[in-house]
Parts: C-alpha cells; structure tokens; sequence
C-alpha cells in the first residue's frame, strides 16, 4: 500500500511529516510512503534520521509550497509543481493508492477534486471530520467542502458519512442525526426541514434532528449539516475548548491551593488533552472523490501524520470511494434526490 | 420601575422566580415586581418568605401553564389565560414596563412579538444572547429568531446589537464581526458574502470576518449570524462546556492522585462554572419588539431571575426599543436595505 504525502504541507512541514511517515513505514510494514515536496530540503531532513526501512520511503521533488493565505483557485492556476498538487497526481496516475496532506485545506480540497473528479454517482464531495465524545467519536460531515447545499447534498452527506463510519468502526447501521435547532421533526430553517423529510424516507438509520447542545454527548455516529455550519461547528469546538482550558487554568492558579492542585492532575490533563486533540484523530478525509484524499489539521504532530497515513491507507484498502460511488449511484436510480430541492435555500 | 415577571416559566419555577424576585427587590429600591401566574401558587410559595418589602410585590393571576413541548403557535392560539401571555399584556396596557420570562423561549418570543409588535422600523426582532470570553463578554445576534435570513436581516442585526451593547457596557463603537468560516473578506456562504458587503458600507465599527475558533478569545462585542446558525452556536458552546468538564472530571478521577487535586481546585472550578454559566447572564433580550423583554434560561437560578430582572429595569429605563426605533427608521431612509437581499439565500 504506496501512500503519497505531501511533506511540504502544515504549520510544522517538513520536520513533522518526515518524522510521521518514518515512524509509519516502521509500525506498519505494508505501508510505503512517498515523500513530495522540495528534495534537497527533504533528503536534509532524512540524513538526521537513523535505522528505518529505506526501502519503503521515496522522494518526489516538487519544487513550489502553498502558503496559508493563498487562494485555492489562485494555487491551482498558478503553482503548477506544487507538493499537494504533484501528491494528488502520483494518486491519479496510480502510482500512490491515496494522498495525505496538512496543508492549506481548501488547496487541497480544490486540487483533489480537480485531479481526481467526483466519483460517479456524487454530486458534492463532502469532508468528514472524526470529534471526540463522551462515548464514541462521532463523524460530522460537511465539515467546510460546501458552504452552500440543497436538501439532496445533505442527504448524500448522510449516505457518505454512513459508508465512512461501517469502514471505520465496523457498525453495520451506524446512527444518523440532523444538526438542527431542536429535536422535534419540524424545528429547523428551509435547508434542514427539506433535508429531514429526505432522511426519513431513506433507508438510512436516520434518528432524527439533534441540538447543538448533544453534539458532544456521543448519541449519533453520523452528524449532517451544510458545510458552513459544519465549518463553524469544528472549529468553533476546537476553540471553546482551547478558552475552557484557559480559563480553568486562570481560575486554579488563583487559588492558594491551585499550584499543588494543578502539579497533582498534570497526567489527567495530558490525557484529557490527547482525547480532545483533533491533531490525533489522523485527519478529515474528502469524501465523493475518485481516489482517497485525507486532509490533516495544518497543526498536525508526528503521530498525527502516522495516524492519517493509516487512515489513508485503511480506507484505501476498502476501496471506500467505489462502495460510496456504488451506493449513491443505486440511489440515484431509485429515486429522485432533486425533487424537494425547489423549496430548498440555495440550488 | 415595574416589571412583569411570568412567574410560572422555567425549570424549577415558580420556587426560583419567587425568589428571584424577592431577592430583585431587596436590592434595588425603585424596583417594582407582578408576579404572573397561579395566584393560590405564589401565594403559597409567598408564605415561607420573610421579611421583603412587600409593597413592591404583587401578584396577577393566570390560570394556565406553558409546557416546555408545546409549540408557539398552539399555545398563542389556545392558551388565552397563559402567565406568559398576561404577563406581556402588562407590558402592553402601560402596567408593567418589561416583561421577564424562563418558560419556553420560543412562546415567550411569538407571544411578545404578536402582543406588542414589532418596533417601527424593524424588519426582523432578534435574540441578543451574552456568551464570556477570557475578556468581556460578547453579544451573539440573533440567537435563535429567524432560522432563515436576508442579508439586510444581518445588518439589521449588526444595529441592534450595537445599540444593545453601547446601553449595557457604555462602549460607544462596539467591534462588529460576522460569524463566518474564514477571516478574508471573500470567505463565505451566499448570505454571509452579501451581508459583509452591507456590513462593510455601514457606519458601524465592523471588524469584517471571523471564524468559530476565536469567538471566545474576545476581540469582538457584537457577533452577527442568522438565527438558526446563532441558535446552534448558543446550544453547542453550552453543551461543549458540559462535557468538557465531565471529561475532564472523569481523566481527574482515573488518577490515584486525582481525589486530592478536585478537593484541592474545588473553589476554583466553582468560579469557573459561574463565569462560564449561561444562567449567570441575566437572559436574552428580543431585540426590535416595541417594548422590552428579556427571555432567560429555562434552567435559571434565582440570580439568574435576579440578574435578568435588573437588565430588563435597564433596558427600560434607557428606552433602548426606541432607540433601536429610531436608529433603523433613520438607515431606511438612507440606503436600501433590500438591495442585496436578490441574490441572499432566502427571501
């Protein structure tokens, strides 16, 4: 399995992707990774690294990097050997069985659709982004691909997000829910009120809407929304608990007793940190492509890196892009997903 | 300074909205309170109390009680003799000069727009929630009104909580910013693109985008969105805070040493919880109705009934619908706020 990494992407790049694919191709010997980005830099890196298996990592030179503040159409017009884009080609040639980037996102999303193309049968590809819970993690999706649906992109969001979570975490019916302003069927705006009478009639195992209160409370495994809000969601998530920690910490070191306090729940904290981290959970994959393209947090580690890699590769050997294009093309066939988009916000 | 409380709304009511108000008087010498509801109730609950300057407490009988499941137009339509309902008609005949309510938020919002209207000038009234941050806190608009908006809508919004915010912290230019998923001004959806461009030529002290990660750092007073993006942001930041301290508790006591530590910053995670509870906050007003009404939590303490009282004598007392009245009557006169609204996603 032959995973093309765009070494070049992320706040931390090369250092954190030479050190994630390293320590990759050493815990899964089935893995072989290919290096993109600028050679001299990434042959650099290498020489400091001691003992892995050389046989499975290469290099590809590209000789341009994408910037945070570039504009995906402007990168995708103008930087023409740009690590991403070389990444996603050795994807599309064949020559690598998926691709992983923590680079600029929307880069990379606009290159891997533009190279790869939606799978037949899709009519938005739509990211989906793992969040931890008090039970299991759940699946949001979009998280930020589409800032704009119909009610039939957000039921094709639900049939992605369920394919995603049965090769993930091996649950057959995985259980859906509408992010919505209240749990009864007719709470919502024009988008989710149209979209809950689609999801009822799937065959999905639609639970219905669900507040933005319970997101966290780990009831649903696939969470659909439009990716503007889905967008808001993750990263408003990730900031809060940024604030939450901040502020704990303001207050406990307040307090007389809050050094000693703070020293006594240090392991407690690390751990709390790792399960809260979405750095861990290995990347958001863009699903509805013809390929597998996992796009990580730009704030990425080492073992974030890895963790995408193995996602990279996992979802590559289930050959999840086909079964979502399968699915969603039976779909089409049986029935109308246009329909009730007339009374939908935005077509 | 009378206030019409719906003495029957809330979780735990009308035990803490009796107590609220009792302890509202205590403190503030030209408050005066109705409570609305069952009279043989409050006159019971009354009873226990000692000591409070009764004078200033009366009480207004109604017969009849929101469940929080019923929908707004049900209980407009059928509950003629609902605490909440005759509480607003005190705000309405000149009886009371605000109204309080921590029943269900979406009766409290229909019957005070049905009864007292909108103020002239006013396209759309909207919720003003108070979130903390690690500085001020910041006002959220709209906060659960409308679920679907105009671009003019948002900038009606922007108004209103600027003038909200100007009458409660006595900043003159509050630092607007649009609720987005990116800081670039291009970045957004259809009706955010629109509403920034509206936002963008207005006189106010707009900030341009900003993304859900820092809306709790604390760099802008006034955040706007449409409601059903506000409602779940609102919901989700209350809900995210819950179970980041529940996680946080359990990796706590998983540790051996974890036991001494939670004795140990006890003070300091109460401080935390009162800073970070939305109950602390006093409530929401509906902004843009002719008169003031302030809807609070349904989970409210009595501080929390305490603290929304005094915003509502505030609000009134500075006559803030009528300059929210004025202000929009004046922009209207100016520019066309529909302009934009052709291409936005509802109309």
């Amino acid at each position: 399995m032959k995973i093309a990494l765009d070494a070049m992407g992320g706040d931390h790049a090369p250092e954190v992707t030479v050190e994630g694919a390293i320590d990759t191709i050493k815990e899964y010997p089935d893995i072989e990774i290919i290096l993109v980005g600028d050679a001299l830099r990434l042959e650099k890196e290498l020489k400091n690294k001691k003992r892995y298996p050389e046989e499975r990592l290469s290099i590809k030179h590209a000789s341009e990097i994408i910037a945070m503040d570039e504009s995906p159409s402007y990168a995708l017009r103008r930087k023409k050997d740009s690590s991403i884009k070389r990444a996603v080609e050795l994807h599309k040639d064949g020559e690598a069985e998926a691709v992983v980037s923590a680079g600029h996102s929307g880069v990379a999303m606009a290159t891997a659709l533009f190279i790869l193309g939606k799978a037949p049968g899709v009519d938005r590809p739509a990211i989906a982004a793992s969040l931890p819970t008090l039970k299991k993690p759940f699946v949001l999706i979009d998280a930020g691909a589409n800032v704009d649906c119909k009610p039939s992109n957000i039921l094709e969001f639900a049939y992605m997000g369920t394919a995603y979570y049965r090769a993930v975490f091996s649950v057959e019916k995985p259980r859906v829910a509408l992010l919505s302003i209240g749990e009864e069927d007719t709470k919502g705006n024009e988008l989710t009120k149209d979209a809950f009478k689609l999801l009822k009639n799937s065959e999905l195992n639609f639970k219905g809407n669900i507040e933005g209160k319970d997101l966290f409370i780990g009831d649903a495994d696939v969470i659909v929304c439009d990716g503007f809000i889905g967008n808001v969601v993750l990263k408003l998530s990730e900031g809060l608990a940024e604030v939450i920690m901040k502020m704990l910490k303001r207050e406990i070191s307040d307090i007389s007793t809050g050094r000693l306090a703070y020293l006594l729940m240090k392991p407690a904290l690390r751990r709390f940190k790792k399960k809260t981290d979405y750095a861990e959970y290995g990347g958001a994959p863009l699903l509805g492509i013809n390929g597998t393209c996992i796009i990580s947090h730009g704030r990425s580690s080492a073992k974030a890196i890895k963790n995408a890699i193995v996602v990279a590769a996992n979802l590559a050997k289930a050959g999840l892009h086909r079964t979502i294009s399968q699915e969603l093309s039976k779909i089409k066939e049986t029935i109308s997903l246009d329909m009730p988009a007339l009374s939908g916000v935005s077509s």
